[in-house]
């Protein structure tokens, strides 16, 4: 029910979906449901709806949509998932609310602090994973060493990579550079098993130099709000210059098919959503605005998600990496002291 | 003597400034710069060589450049402040000793607990001032209040903003939304005179409706570079797209000079440099790879800040807000209790 434009654009996209061999549960307003799959050729495909008579708006907060809308359409899927009749769930609906039901209906991976949203941002060369962009705020260091190695997980069992590299987001890159939690969040990555390169500015994000970018949640949130709006406003300026004359009007429509296909490189929501990493299954928080083929993407990222397992690597790296990430930290250990 | 490259770039800028009615000292090696000089036509001009023998390298630590190279180009320029003979800086060099100097040999405006680094930043509308870009990390509530106030005195002065708007930089407009540093700030922004209108996002920075947007420095050094690098990244892949049919390459070329004006409109360098404020006098650092044109720019924002006393009001408006940015937040309270 979620999202911008609801069913009308979900159903289409579920169902896109389900023409790729995975199984479906539609949660949500029965007769409207039906009406868009009635438009649809859906003959042979595992589609199920899941009735849900309430909605969480976009202006409810996320505590409300939990306690009072027990009967809402993110938190009968999210029942859904932890029941075990589904393995994930995807939503473009209120991201406070998808992240709030995701980890307190669902539930948390054992060993896991805090779950975090990991975004799939389109770089020059392959995608990046940055984590966190939102679910927490004030993460210490041993929280950003998780959000690494879930981040490492995804880029190894969904995005294929094999031995994925991965920084902390920072503001130089020679050690000692950053605020106080990157500086001890530091120590913590380089005893870790992962491919650590240490930290990564700002700009190495869309170099695509980098595969797995850390952050608090705080800056990432603002990373990625910040991207979206400055290549909205680059293309809107753009635009406003090539209408100046009817000679770059002329050379726009010339380069039209360019101009889409850089579209679709810089567009985030080909990439399909953020997964919230750490939950007993896999939520996908996907923009209000998402398209079908962005809602259809980030259905196949939760499904290859779960079909690669990645939840039990998930378990596993962490359990390696306990003692690293247990918070008896220096600078805890000094102030218990 | 900073920069990419050196006296070749910021001599020719000096002179373009002198020309505009600026009185000049260009500090550094007098052999390299009185070799510049005279390939140009510098009658009648107010320039004047102050010599220093030695050069802060780009690799070297700001607190090595203060203390080891006492004869810096750097040092000597900000001595010259100091002791009355000019009345701002502007450098292409390393930007951690041009904020070390700044701060140390320039000095402090008595009230001011941290000097920022503001950046202008082209928008879709008029330039936005965001504050700090990287002069300090965890910065505390009360220092974000100061960065504010800073920069507001920027945007009324130099930008000539009449009631400029301030926003902090947060995960959501909502009061409420934030890390704990940027919540307790709110309190002090809603309780001061600035025009506040509550808390900017990522997004709000491009679309130009927000004049000033205030944030800590590790996380405005981070939305900066990642700026500079996904526009980078932007016109790269435009680029590569629009060069893989003729027909696009003849669109391109076609559209050439909104092409170049685009460039303009959204190139950072054209706005001349982040003025560190906070000093007895302005220290503006500049990209080492600034280009002539964005290296006058710097100096008129210098000139411009020193002739309509931004500095004095500075120190009217800190004083004004004594009570609100004296560090006495509820927290600090309880933690003394």
């Amino acid at each position: 029910m979620g999202g911008d434009f609801g069913p009308h654009i979900i159903v289409p996209a579920a169902v896109q979906a389900a023409r790729q061999g995975i199984s479906i549960a539609l949660v949500g307003d029965e007769t409207k449901i039906e009406a868009e799959l009635s438009q649809l050729d859906t003959k042979g495909l595992d589609i199920t709806i899941v009735p849900a008579s309430q909605v969480v708006e976009m202006e409810d907060k996320p505590a409300d949509a939990l306690r009072r809308k027990k009967d809402s359409s993110i938190q009968v899927a999210c029942r859904y998932v932890k029941d075990g009749h589904a393995d994930g769930v995807v939503s473009a609906g209120n991201s406070g609310a998808t992240v709030a039901c995701g980890m307190f209906t669902i539930g948390r991976v054992k060993g896991v602090q805090r779950p975090a949203l990991a975004s799939v941002l389109p770089t020059e060369k392959k995608p990046c994973v940055l984590i966190d962009v939102g679910a927490n705020v004030d993460s210490k260091p041993e929280h950003l060493l998780q959000f690494g190695l879930m981040a490492d997980v995804l880029a190894r069992y969904v995005l294929g990579y094999e031995n994925p590299s991965v920084g902390i987001l920072s503001i130089g890159e020679e050690e000692g550079k950053g605020n106080a939690t990157v500086k001890e969040a530091f120590e913590l990555f380089r005893n870790s098993q992962l491919n650590f390169i240490g930290n990564a500015e700002g700009r190495d994000i869309f170099t695509g130099d980098v595969d797995v970018v850390v952050c608090d949640g705080f800056v990432g949130n603002i990373a990625l709000k910040l991207s979206e709006g400055l290549a909205s406003s680059m293309n809107k300026i753009m635009k406003r210059e090539l209408k100046r004359s009817w000679l770059s009007k002329l050379g726009a429509l010339l380069s039209y098919r360019a101009f889409r296909r850089f579209k679709k490189v810089v567009d985030y929501a080909e990439y399909g959503g953020a997964p919230l990493l750490g939950l007993k299954g896999i939520a996908v928080v996907c923009h209000g605005k998402s398209s079908p083929k962005a809602m259809t993407n980030a259905i196949l990222v939760a499904a290859r998600y779960v079909a690669n397992q990645a939840h039990a690597h998930l378990a596993t790296e962490l359990e390696t990496h306990r003692g690293l990430s247990a918070g008896t930290t220096d600078a805890e250990k000094s102030s218990a002291a």
